[in-house]
């Protein structure tokens, strides 16, 4: 840590803030330059994260040196973590595909879209039981009953599910059906829910909340996993910005950006991330091509009577030709789909 | 609302559409031009909100007209809402002071606050014991005994008190103790959060998203005011851009603006707004003029022991002396403090 | 055009903004709904877009339908558009390979660079002569001086060359040597600068500015083609959000985005769009699978002693092997490098 | 400057570094902690600004400490500077109203409002001859024509003129008219543009750019004052952000903190800023009361008329009532207008 002193600061101010660093036993290394003077901190500054130093007297500017999350760093695991859910690994040569419907509506509904995405070639399927929804006058999702046909579903297709959870009191309902819990994106931050998903062993994608730094994705990954769940999966789907043409921009740097920085799977979600049907293909095409470990994409067998994201919902037939496209772009890049 | 077909669109996808409008029992207008096609909706276009109009074919976009939330608009109330909290109007010609440290640490600290923002004129206190902190490593708060040192505090000032609530397991809990509800801002959208406080009659400090737009805040109003509690006061408290001199980019527009489109009170939080303890007074003052019903300050006796947000902090000498500012500034604008 | 008016706005208000619209021989067609009197107005609203209907008593607020680009758009020219740069064709199944470095430094550097990127198979150089730097004490460019040795590297290696133009007064100057004017993010609402470029007959690769939209970026490219220039190669470098960990946010989905609504071609610009040469290989393998028409990608042969964008630029070897990867990725989606 | 290096650089990485500095005359400062190394520089790390550091093998960030502009810092010059615009102090006790059309129209329109303004007690007129205008075929100002209408308003009225100019060629016959030059936010890093400026003597209102940080604009300013011209006011206009609610983010907290960065005087421009005619008597003042120098309103006859900007334009009369309360305003905080 650096800590950044006033110009015209006085030597008792240095001097305190020197006193105050090593309260915590670091050791404070003091620089003084012509137009400033400087403190470095030796030692392990994550002890110093909650040390209000910018308090101080003379302090202008406090600089952080080492990166805030721990179990989440590729210095802390230095090769690639796969995820197995129920079979499927995430994060390792093949790209996995994930898809199905926003909400889950019925069980015919399911059943159409698992069927049509199995033979497509996906290897999990997703759909909402619980919805988070902007407005309160619209579907809220099924609940429990959705649930339990999502769990049909599986027996049927023989296809991992993947639902959201949206409130703690739900962890231990929703652990009961599903392969792996979502975190949507708006509760990135939702740090209750995440030590409530962090005290289970199922994985956990969590979606990088539309106004999240990657700092911050990985520091409530790091939730997660502090709490003693390993199996967390990223999954970047658009950030809020000023364009308006596009629902959301869809980050695909943070793909490559990401694995840098972790040792975590990531995937991606053009779906939401565009929320244009339009240009999901190409988009899903540049995502695979950055590296990505999966696509989680919405498919509903009549967008236009889906209860919600009908919009952004590709047909069955438009999927399976989508695969066939990202087949050939995996390969350019020695991956498999 | 208006849909607006692409150019070239055939008769078939334009009666299509129109169709579709006429089983919600809605009128579809149609209207050709020589470069496009519109057809507008007559009635309550708030039933479609939820209906994918975008995915039937030949559509470009859809344009709403009406705003989406209705118990929250100024249209369904047009006189100001004043909300009682324990006694102190909140959207009343006074501007309601709100201050007290960011956590409760121990009753002493909280004791300090309390006996010096109440001599500085304050109306009611605020401290937090669930903290949402960004770091599963840093302080989380006391839980319930720092609501408990929180009532002592009430009972010996005299200040009602705003705490905030992070889990719907933890409602009840929080709603034995507050004289109100504070929904942080990255819980803005934790929709079955409010939903349970929605429940309650215990009015809601509602803070807006960190990069939440103003219509996405009074739709979160409105999933409390639709579950039947009325006592909604939103509170402005900085949003997320580009900027990095300060925390937060404080949206002081966001006050006039909210108070055309609701007639809910609007309070606003610099401390958070900014980051930077040097130019909360400059703000706070700001916030005044521009019409806000109350400030949320953080003071703290001691910022550099504080366990979280000391860096932004107040001294209790300092926010006396700030409020002597206001209130001039207040009564400049018919306003008092 | 639809005019929304505000709730209780009277008849009177009504029939001035109806004949406001019939002063310009339009239309206006008046809808009452319960809630709210909208005026749609048939005929070009481009007409209005000048007149500030949002000033006129009664009204709420006023949202456009139609494009306000006109020769830029998809509506207008239905195949897309091949731009010839000296022979290089921009736009078409081969996608266009431009390299070099951020600025000429000497006929040495320069050299030793295009010889480098000839030999891996670019199809167009790059090189900054005027350069626009945000510091006043920072190298401003070679001037004139770069021009001529940009010119001499076209004789010798047989590549087209594309050079910014920062200011009027060199248009004519930069004209006399490049094949292609670069107007850089900066200058991408530098409206009289836009005005000379397109007087002249030369290409114009347009960068997209770092917090403008799609639309604005269309209007720029269309006050080229509306003085006349028709040559216009759009180019997505990144935009402004609030994420730090890349320099900027590259959008890809700028790139399937626009082609829906423009003929022009988009090529993109990984170096400046991240800042971060790690992943630039990566993000050229995205935005290649991703439909872009051509890649700008900075090469230095000694990076560390770049006067200017060292940080982000590839060595000559790295980039072809970055060239040997694109043309997998080229092929997999139809496409040539 | 601290450059930090990656865990696991090996130590003829970091010596490799060292030398670098050291070739630029500059210390390196060899820190190793446990899990990073990080070298601080001795001496004025400006030299360093333009050395891609971050190019060199092993090192993983550069992070600056000292502020990259000089002429403009607070440091540079404690006192704040006052900025005679013919003969009106801008930055001194009093906050200098500054208001007129977005355009000069004609000569009646001008006239018209010069009087009123006046009248209402303002200190300097402002009117666009030359306008940047989105659209190519939206009117572009008067030209020379527009100048010498504004001249003859000064004569007329007494007041001094600001109006802007957008390109080099232009700068020599604005300074024979204005008594201010205002460079607009699509301006603010014309870099040739600001050099032009900054060779004259005469006061420069510079805007900031509507995606620009704080440090970016006054980098800008740096510009013009190294060129020789110490007569710079800034002046904050709205940045972009993902509200659409406002056209633009007013950012108020701007005022304080360019502040305490810089000695140059800040105004605010609440018309552009918000760009909703009825929120600007509130943002006016909230920037008086957030310290700002001034206040630059557009005002107009006849709004529904004007050629530009009608939208957001005040009548003469509510322009009048707005300074009766600003005056209040500025009295409960001890400043004047």
């Amino acid at each position: 840590m650096i800590i950044v002193m006033k110009s015209g600061s006085t030597k008792k101010q240095i001097e305190h803030v020197a006193e105050k660093i090593k309260e915590y036993k670091l050791i404070p290394h003091i620089s003084k330059g012509k137009e400033t003077t400087i403190i470095g901190v030796i030692g392990d500054e994550r002890i110093l994260q909650n040390v209000p130093l910018e308090s101080l007297p003379g302090v202008e500017k406090v600089m952080q040196i080492l990166k805030p999350y721990k179990l989440a760093s590729r210095e802390f695991k230095k090769e690639n973590s796969v995820i197995d859910v129920s079979g499927v690994k995430v994060g390792a040569k093949k790209v996995v595909l994930i898809a199905g419907p926003c909400s889950v509506e019925s069980e015919k509904q399911l059943f159409q879209t698992a069927k049509a995405v199995k033979e497509a070639g996906v290897d999990m399927l997703r759909g909402g039981a619980f919805k988070p929804r902007t407005s309160p006058y619209a579907f809220q999702g099924m609940g429990e009953d959705g649930l339990k046909i999502l769990a049909a579903a599986r027996e049927k297709f023989g296809l991992p599910i993947v639902t959201e959870v949206l409130d703690t009191r739900h962890v231990e309902l929703v652990n009961k059906y599903a392969d792996c819990f979502q975190i949507g994106a708006r509760n990135m931050q939702n740090f209750e829910l995440l030590k409530e998903v962090g005290k289970t062993n199922k994985p956990v994608l969590l979606k990088r909340g539309l106004m999240s730094t990657i700092n911050e994705w990985l520091m409530s990954a790091e939730y997660i996993l502090s709490n003693g769940n390993m199996n967390v999966i990223l999954c970047e789907r658009g950030i809020r910005t000023f364009e308006t043409a596009t629902r959301n921009t869809l980050d695909i740097s943070a793909v490559p950006m990401v694995k840098t920085l972790t040792h975590l799977p990531v995937i991606v979600d053009p779906s939401h991330g565009t929320g244009k049907k339009h240009i999901i293909d190409s988009m899903s095409r540049a995502a695979v091509a950055a590296g990505a470990d999966g696509l989680l994409i919405e498919v509903h067998p009549k967008p236009e009577e889906a209860l919600s994201d009908g919009d952004q919902s590709l047909l069955p037939i438009e999927y399976a030709k989508l695969v066939l496209s990202l087949k050939k772009v995996a390969k350019a890049i020695n991956r498999v789909i």
